[in-house]
């Protein structure tokens, strides 16, 4: 009998294989799915059954793509926004078995409403439950944001209550096995730690500590998440069932020219790392490192953008294609595979950004040369905590759409807590026609290290 | 924060690499210990400690080879029953963070007298342990042996009971992670299952049950136990320190002419399935299929024999090498890189063993031709739930010893529980020169399938 | 510029990566065809063209499934047997550019019609050609076989001996690249080298020794070739365009009753090694080691033969299950995830095969027993080279179309050269209902090791 | 039979493994030499033979490491400049057979005087040689340099051309197996492809078209070679035979505290790409990206020196390490393992450079500011074709040496071919106290794109 937790980077979704003897089954694949048939392969087992927690919003679900690769009956529980057309539908009780591991289904709704958690138990001795999968109803830390049915907001955040103690009612001697951890756009309280059981969670996770329905039901109504605009495509695949991985996942390198012939009808995504956009790039390109996609391309790319990549080398250009169809971008057409040098020395324009650090932010500051702005891009939870005096704030996310909000003729300096977000912001920017763009590096960090006031924002 | 566990196949051995941040320490690292390495740096971290839960007796600790590449402190229990030459000794209420990973110390005797358990404790949130690495004191679904010191065997029996109330008192919310699992010779009624609570083992496993500590020191002077004579080598070898794996661990190809070249100085070790060395194998060999070398190569290998493999291909060489390298035999010539056929048209003398089903046997038992014996190799365990009639019993790891008590122009028919290690048991007494040695392939399973009557021993 | 040799064991097919800058093409494909795309990535390159030699009759061609994966067109020769429903077709002098390597066509008939070479040269210096890509027209050590045509065999052997002169003539200096190495069912005296040059050929290869047309043509008319069944499917696929590798080209693991509940819909096809087979075996199964498949499998199994495994582990029905996709043998529905104690030890039935050596079938050809036959299943060239006294001699690849020749009730000793095919013989016989059947392992090889007499068929 | 090529990038040298049957040998092998014993395994070979071309200057060979890994004995020539304490000398016509593949050795001196070359025989058919190991003699499109004996230049040029004509007449029909490709050090017009043979070589080489001994002669007179210093540490080593290498290649992940606490007393080389320096780097570090530390490492690093890198992440810290092993630099401390916006986020320094395109460098180049000089750091052949005019030329190897010559109070813009050496020249005014230092990104070739003048240098 097993668990095996496969944890996707970036999205920090956990999935998990699961199985006794010959017989395992998925609990929410991800799109990129040959892994788990591999990995049951490896274990001498085959996939049988495949089971989701709940419909996804944040990424593209494997589910309908493993069922086909495998033969595997996809599972799915009631009450979904549509019909999901590639699932059965199972509810409270339903049970299931894998040699002598035994799942058992818990509808478990609040987050969305057909929320299903799984417990399971271990046929050969003991009566309770040897583990639950909880879906995006409780993490390690934290529990499920319920702000997906705003004129629900109250009724669905008691559904969630009711649905906690459900879980936690399976004993302390559960492990716990959710569908996020730390670094995931669907909670930002989560603990950095993959593990815990239901009786760690019981005694010392914040929120299991509100034992009140309505003090539970006022605390979520007082959180406040972004939901990118990505997320209305996901709803919609993950109830008709997304095509599998496109071939040109893995993007053909261009070399000078054939980049050049492709990028004018393409967005072109920087994957490189923050420091190499900074020190020189293709003018109008967007910076997206790759470790940053997961959370930040659903902002600024639109479902059918043709993309071109500017990446360090084919390792890096893979990752990136696969994070970007995880979240539903296939349409890539390749990727640079000339660094910076070779593509200056080929005589093609490039861009550097000026970078400050917080002695000159400072100066700045107390100097306020003519037409400059600081632009602190964090969100609202960080910002609430305290700015650099005189900042302007906008999130990261929201900046697209709040460009006629700003001066092209202005000076920028932008920040957010180290200079990474500001990067991407920068690039916004600069593909904006944005003139005068520059980032302080180090940001909020260093403006702090170096003693720097921070004021409540107005 | 992570918990990685490592699990050594065939010595159902299971180590585990922690850490949070950029620190990683490993508990109970195996010989072949590059893995730990590699592992730490895919996650961006160094081990800067390693922890032995106590002096093992049926492997080679890795603690002394791991401490040479790494640069890492080892730390060991006290009371061992010898100087341990690599390592520092730790005790009660010692502790080591790692980020905001806390290890705390847990002396736990009883299985043996240097007996550590760790506590690991989340610094961010909660102020129980997250979960226990219990050594050999507390497995899922059983506790540790106790019969190492015969002539102490209540007093320690008595200390373990004392040192699972101590493990026990961490909390059910705590995480169970043990140094064994299923098939592992140092218990045999451990479930097949890696992860567990000690909430779960609290209410379910057997020996936690018995809440008496004298009833508890009976059950387990009742228990009887195999020590194979390797067991005293790793004892020592874990005092001293062991070297590294040899480079001859992964061994040369050889064709027909240098294997006869090396084979009359050498033990030959056949590693390939059991249903092969019943087709044909080279006259002299040992039967020992790779993934039962953990368990019984140390009752019939010596400390410095020299060994060649008749191996199926470079894979199963390489793999048999290895898990002869992890309880010590490092003297490994080579494996014969040509299969049987080529063998035999190269003009070599080869054997096949006369395969009977329970038909047969049943035939024979009632006629018991003359001269015929039936051989049961099963263990003590086994036998006393029953045999077939007129079956004489010997352990198959104490057949070697007790040969002269066997006839050589007897006809013997061996069987087990399934054939297996009757046929690891009819190449020793082909080796030894019995000449009329055949197997009952199915044995006990196919007996009782086809209805055949079983008895108790006398 | 860059010219790497992909070589499929078994097949002994060799296909080629070429390519230069950013660009890249394929020359001859096979079916599994990713490690094309993986290793044009690895080299920052994308595919760009696909080129043929000849319609393939041995193997699956993987140009149509490349094709679609990356969005390259496939190059075919003229005056094929029929359309080629996925390819341009090329000829002679056409040429193609991949940066500084060009690649020039050459018409090279006699093999097939449609076969062409394909001459490289740098543009950076020098005018010769580099190298040559010759299909099945000339090999390392020999040339194509030209027996496909019977009604044509003079005409297309003159063929032949008109293109290898047009081979020849670009040079001394150019590197050789043939489709096929040593092992192939395409030419059976190949050298063991991979590589050669056209000059190192001219002189050495002894069909390239023969200068005069005429008896170059009599020398292909006297040669005697196989032509297994499978061929006349492959030859209809690689016209037609195959589909890729089903997603069930990796077997599911069965347990002992899900492999009964499919078992006897399928033909066991069971890829042990030869002394595996020997030593037990299920009833019913047929012999196909895993690195015999290639050759073998296509004489007994149909096209849409629904087949289930018997395999020593998942890597090895893994390897199986991908050398039988690459013959077109796609539907097996999983393999037995049991070894052979295990399955005798849940009651199974099992057979093992009586093994003799040299001495014992000297004895037995000296006695003559009753109802005694030894049979010899080399090919006819081996058979002419002389057999064992009053062996009866039939091709393995043709036993089964023959078995009506033999007696269900007499007792056959089955002989090859080593035992492999007789084994493989063995099964067809005891799958076909006789009973007494043994094989000779070492066969020729002990048989004149021991200084056996052979005389020359009859 | 095989010969399969291992290339190392960087360095631009090709070993190789060569066998037949069970034997197998290695031709240079690099320091980092399990990947042969790897390969030979995988082959089902092992390695009983190495070989040396000649003592290689430019890099640690890896003979005397592989041969205490697998007990094979090192082959070395006559007359190296001291005792190769590790290997046994063969000299012309020693003769070494592996099965049916035979070598045989040729004293080629020139490149060095105890260079070697090794021509290869089938024996099983043909008498001459299938292919040659030539060393540093001769290259695909060039041959080898002397110009490490300055006071008999003029000897061993000759010895070359006499050693060139042995080879040559093997005949055109031989592979050629070289030691260096397109990007070594060794020489700078070999041709950018792997493979060739005599036969081509001897009719397209530029150099072998030089048919008179004293022209041949002259014509490597006037050659100009660079040699960074640390060749002699190479030689040395070369001679006594190098250590392996260390546990310390892979660096261990630093956070920012560990990576201060070494920073100080250690060389911080910056492996990451040009962009990403020239966007932040930390202040004191020298430029060297992973796939430039073979070229460059060896003109500034010294022997001992302590290292700490700053990489971007662990997979480029390995290769950056491998890279600096292979060349002698073993003492490396670790690699900062957070990038540059987390580094200035926790108050740290940080710079950027400057950049500026071939625009903005053709308006200075008209303004000639004060105090501004235009520095190009190509190599002596680079600069003879032509430079921007009032360029100041220092080849970017000499650099650090001739610092004294350059003002600390000027503005320096660096330029070479693409602005990648610029970069690394850069780091090194920087680290030596210049305050204003740019970059030319594109260099020479944004300037001839943008049709910039180009002048002789004076």
């Amino acid at each position: 009998m097993f668990v095996e937790r496969i944890k996707t980077e970036g999205l920090a979704q956990l999935s998990y294989l699961i199985g006794d003897g010959s017989e395992a089954a998925v609990i929410d694949p991800r799109r990129d799915c040959e892994i788990y048939a591999r990995k049951a392969r490896e274990r001498g087992c085959r996939i049988t059954h495949i089971f989701e927690t709940h419909r996804n919003e944040d990424l593209i679900s494997g589910a309908p793509i493993l069922a086909a690769m495998t033969g595997a009956a996809v599972h799915h529980g009631p009450h979904a926004a549509g019909e999901v057309a590639y699932a059965d539908i199972v509810g409270e009780g339903d049970s299931f078995s894998f040699g002598n591991l035994r799942l058992k289904v818990l509808e478990t709704p609040g987050h969305t409403d057909d929320s299903l958690s799984f417990a399971i138990y271990d046929d050969n001795y003991g009566d309770e439950a040897v583990g639950v999968f909880s879906g995006d109803a409780l993490f390690v830390g934290d529990v499920g944001r319920t702000d997906f049915y705003p004129e629900r907001a109250e009724e669905v955040a008691g559904k969630l209550f009711d649905s906690l103690q459900k879980i936690i009612a399976l004993g302390d001697q559960a492990n716990l096995y959710p569908a996020h951890g730390a670094g995931s756009v669907c909670g930002d309280k989560m603990a950095d730690r993959d593990f815990s059981t239901l009786g760690y969670e019981r005694r010392n996770n914040p929120m299991l500590q509100i034992d009140q329905r309505e003090k539970f039901v006022q605390a979520k109504l007082d959180e406040h998440h972004n939901q990118p605009p990505y997320f209305r495509v996901m709803e919609r695949l993950n109830l008709e069932g997304a095509s599998p991985v496109s071939p040109s996942m893995v993007p053909p390198a261009l070399d000078v020219p054939e980049f050049e012939a492709v990028a004018d009808k393409a967005v072109l995504v920087d994957v490189r790392g923050i420091a190499a956009f900074l020190g020189a790039h293709i003018p109008g390109s967007l910076a997206l490192p790759v470790d940053m996609i997961a959370a930040f391309a659903g902002w600024y790319l639109q479902e059918d953008d043709a993309l071109v990549l500017i990446a360090d080398g084919v390792t890096q250009a893979e990752a990136a294609a696969r994070n970007l169809a995880r979240i539903g971008y296939d349409d890539i057409h390749g990727y640079l595979n000339t660094a910076m040098p070779g593509w200056a020395a080929a005589g093609k324009a490039f861009l550097s950004v000026p970078v400050i650090d917080a002695g000159e932010v400072r100066e700045r500051v107390s100097e306020q040369p003519e037409g400059w702005t600081l632009l602190d891009v964090r969100d609202r939870g960080e910002v609430s905590d305290g700015i650099v005096a005189g900042a302007e704030t906008i999130y990261v996310g929201k900046l697209q759409e709040k460009l006629d909000g700003l001066a092209k003729d202005r000076h920028y300096t932008v920040m957010c807590a180290s200079g990474a977000r500001a990067t991407i912001a920068a690039s916004v920017l600069l593909r904006a026609g944005f003139a005068n763009v520059g980032v302080f590096l180090g940001s909020m960090g260093a403006w702090c290290a170096a003693g720097g006031e921070v004021v409540k924002p107005s």
